[in-house]
């Protein structure tokens, strides 16, 4: 499934080309390539250059249309993004609800495209524009401030379809990425007996009063499950110091 | 537990003042505060208080320091963002699993300070900044295309931590969210037998052949869930159907 490769971004009236710019680089460093603009007040400027940045491409393969109709003529699923006020409510999502549905849609059919429609900068979508979409997907934002950038609306749109297609495989893993598997038990049992030798050695750990230290650094280097190499290290350390103390 | 609230956006040697701007704006959307500015080339400016639309005031009450150390001295848990190419891998996290991290800190002991670092517009974070975090975090993005404007990584930094503070709040339910319940069986089954007897009526339905035309608009208008108003209304146009047709 190439969900990215069957969105298309639709800005609708977009005022200020900065903004085109700055989706368009939004677009692309989240893998998706169409844009449409439906009748744009400016498309090229110094500005939207300056701000598409190495995405400029996007921008140069957009379209541009009259209306709202005409962008989404050959789509089947259309998602509007919206401000969530209004008289009529539709079926609503959130960005990661929204993402799920478009995946669950391509991967039925491949052939499926899907437009993401955002608003003009100061007044969104009108009515007749929303009616257009299937779904609403409203960003949860702070009820005190709730203007979104239209550039990092795309922004957190474009990611929540990112995070979708590629799944499990960015669930960043410490164990499974790090150079070295942790160290063996053995292992371990030899760092924390060298490390209980040198302290009584050094005078930092009366044998006859332990108390809990030992306890506490072996729960601190468990729970940093240092490698084999890492091990050395520390046990090179412990041995210096047992040469300065003698 | 107020996760925004214990959060610090951390912007490390900013050289562009419209984006500390549009940072700003960014963070306020999503309910977080405060904003730390190490080093900045400048702070205010036209462009910053213009990207920053109505969110200057965290501008206004953003700290300036000259070094991250300072920045991040009283946090407990520090995590920056990061391009993920480094020789010696760190803990890596996406911005979701960072968000999780960060929800968990806070739950366990809401006193807990966390910093979100971002680095320089060009260069990110220097090694040595990236040596002083608990975590990095990399938003994964286009590895053909992978440099996000700074103020769009903090947006998705921070939507994905205001995503995880509401929680099933802002999983909507059109079900839940709609004006009137969905109309009863005994409603859909009157609509069904009126629609019925009326294609009966004008011509559309041979009872002798009904093949599956029936079978089909049911699932129709079952995957529609009317409720009872839509359902007068569609009625409704079913008596002038009759009353033409007669």
């Amino acid at each position: 499934m190439n969900l990215l490769d069957s969105i298309s971004i639709v800005m609708v009236e977009t005022s200020m080309s900065g903004n085109i710019g700055s989706a368009a680089r939004a677009m692309k460093t989240m893998g998706i390539k169409t844009l449409v603009l439906v009748n744009p007040k400016e498309v090229y400027s110094d500005k939207a250059q300056a701000r598409a940045a190495g995405a400029l491409d996007v921008i140069e393969n957009s379209t541009v249309v009259n209306t709202l109709e005409e962008a989404t003529a050959g789509c089947h699923l259309v998602m509007g993004a919206s401000a969530r006020s209004r008289n009529l409510p539709w079926p609503l999502l959130n960005p990661r609800q929204s993402a799920e549905l478009a995946s669950a849609a391509v991967s039925q059919n491949p052939e499926m495209k899907i437009a993401l429609v955002f608003g003009r900068e100061r007044s969104g979508l009108t009515n007749e524009e929303l009616a257009l979409c299937h779904h609403h997907v409203h960003i949860p934002s702070n009820p005190d401030y709730s203007s979104l950038n239209i550039a990092a609306a795309v922004q957190v749109l474009a990611y929540e379809m990112r995070m979708t297609q590629l799944g499990d495989s960015v669930v960043y893993d410490w164990h499974k990425d790090r150079e070295n598997p942790p160290a063996d038990q053995q292992q371990m049992e030899g760092l924390i007996q060298h490390l209980e030798q040198t302290l009584i050695d050094i005078g930092y750990l009366d044998p006859n009063k332990p108390m809990l230290l030992m306890h506490r650094l072996r729960r601190l280097f468990m729970r940093a499950m240092p490698d084999a190499i890492e091990i050395n290290i520390l046990r090179g350390i412990l041995k210096k110091m047992e040469k300065y103390s003698k």
